[in-house]
């Protein structure tokens, strides 16, 4: 019985690009475990939602979801950067990289970081950055990546 | 006569935004001082000029010309992420910024710096963020920003 399940685990998390019904799954309160993130209207999402689908393969926000509770329990996105430099090369920048406090030690993270790189080597990006605390840098290191550069702000508000 | 003369300076180092006839000025000689970057075409050229030129105030490149050489001596480019975290906020990242080795010590890089942080919060963005070396650091310090986590990188070549 263990191949079947197995294979209803994988079933089970599966990696996909964000669709405009998670809003009600949860998504933008699994955001919230990343950062400040109010209630989002639903006019305002389905905006977001479109300006960004209208950029294509330039821009996707991955999710997992847990099809058992209908919830959205990890998410990711990567950008592609058009650049003059590299010979007009292009950089994934991937962003917003979050797995449900209910949901770790389940390798989510590791699945959605597989799956946005692999996004960002099919696009031709030369390369795949992100910025994370110190505290994630071993995780990352288990993804393949190394630490590079350190990043700078300046906050507005 | 130190009034006429500073208003010269100002003149000869204007921060604007990329025009397709710099490629003649030496700007991908500039940016070769970045980063590995090989001679371009000029269709290739032209195609990431006008793929850039599309996304509008999205992504924007700005360069400095030393108008007495006809040269191009400083960029620096920003583009705009669009989130759904921070009520559908907006995040500005700086990229390839570099100053000509010959016109070191006029401050280009702050001009461009402020161009670019300015061009960020005008688009509503809640803070704008960059990558650089920790020998840099001090630098962008100056121009008001703060270093907050690391960057980590996986390349594909």
């Amino acid at each position: 019985m263990h191949a079947s399940n197995s294979s209803s685990e994988e079933q089970k998390f599966e990696v996909r690009k964000l669709q405009i019904s998670d809003k009600n799954k949860g998504f933008i309160e699994l955001l919230r475990q990343l950062t400040v993130c109010d209630s989002v209207s639903d006019k305002d999402f389905e905006d977001r939602f479109r300006g960004l689908s209208a950029l294509g393969d330039d821009h996707i926000i991955s999710v997992i979801e847990d099809e058992s509770l209908g919830k959205i329990v990890a998410t990711g996105s990567v950008f592609i950067e058009k650049k003059f430099l590299r010979n007009c090369g292009k950089v994934g920048h991937i962003e917003d990289v979050v797995v449900d406090s209910n949901a770790r030690g389940l390798k989510l993270g590791k699945k959605i970081i597989a799956f946005l790189t692999e996004h960002a080597h099919l696009m031709g990006c030369y390369k795949v950055i992100l910025d994370c605390s110190l505290e994630n840098k071993e995780f990352y290191e288990k993804c393949g990546f190394k630490q590079k550069e350190i990043q700078m702000v300046k906050y507005f508000i």
